[in-house]
């Protein structure tokens, strides 16, 4: 089992959401699990939910949509465009809800080489008010990004050769 | 010489700037001056500028890159992309100065149809940190967009047949 030391901030108040976590690979292999899309459909979104990619492309003006499954069918699509995907230092996109229409939120993930192989992502997600910041947060995301982080930490574990 | 009577809002410690302002115009003929590069190239920006649009795509992923040129030659050039472009309610795009590169911010304005032939454009842009938003502000913005809303009510002006 993969380790899972994730730090999600929100402060009171304010309309951003910062998460950090580091993973035991390489910044290259990391961006690689965040823009190929045979990849990012291993790990992104909970246990319990199956994702599919509608399109993926992770170059200035990108577009991307997916849609995560639960057991019963019930569905959950989002969309937005990249802005700017520069390997692999950052990403930065939009990202809209398709149940919440209209309410679009920026987030930008930045990959910082650490010593020993091992890379620190901080995406730090900026919301159009505080009440849609909150909405995210009591929507169940911590779920989310808690299956995500350990899952993407297990992809990289069966990925990378141990010496 | 048109009406100018423009809101700018931007709360102490949050990382947003709120502007509105009302056009005599209907929201059809502001959202195409918002969205057509031969009406936008006329309006945007200080006066003592002159901008040249590169490129812009006001649809879903579309990209835009403008220039601002002073009378020195002295270059400020701006990017990003198309989040949404919803003729004539809405467009939400990303937006970043070259200067200070990686810092983006995520513009949304809203053409909301008022009594009297006339729109109101609400225009929330949202920043991905408070001194983002700061250094914006203090880069001498407000005049870019006092100068902004008054060309734009002079354009209106010009294309609209008075009765």
């Amino acid at each position: 089992m993969a380790e899972n030391n994730y730090k999600i901030t929100a402060e009171p108040g304010k309309q951003e959401i910062t998460m950090i976590q580091e993973f035991d690979a390489s910044p290259e292999l990391v961006f690689k699990a965040y823009t190929d899309p045979e990849l990012l459909v291993q790990w992104l979104g909970p246990r319990d939910l199956t994702m599919e990619i509608e399109k993926f492309d992770p170059k200035q003006g990108g577009v991307y949509r997916y849609v995560h499954r639960d057991n019963s069918g019930k569905e959950y699509a989002f969309h937005g465009v990249i802005h700017e995907a520069t390997q692999p230092k950052r990403i930065v996109q939009t990202f809209e809800f398709e149940d919440a229409p209209g309410h679009v939120s920026l987030e930008t993930a930045t990959f910082e080489e650490l010593p020993d192989g091992r890379t620190r992502v901080t995406s730090r997600i900026v919301f159009q008010s505080v009440e849609d910041r909150d909405s995210m947060i009591e929507s169940g995301m911590e779920r989310g990004v808690k299956d995500s982080y350990e899952r993407l930490s297990e992809l990289l574990e069966r990925m990378t050769v141990k010496h």
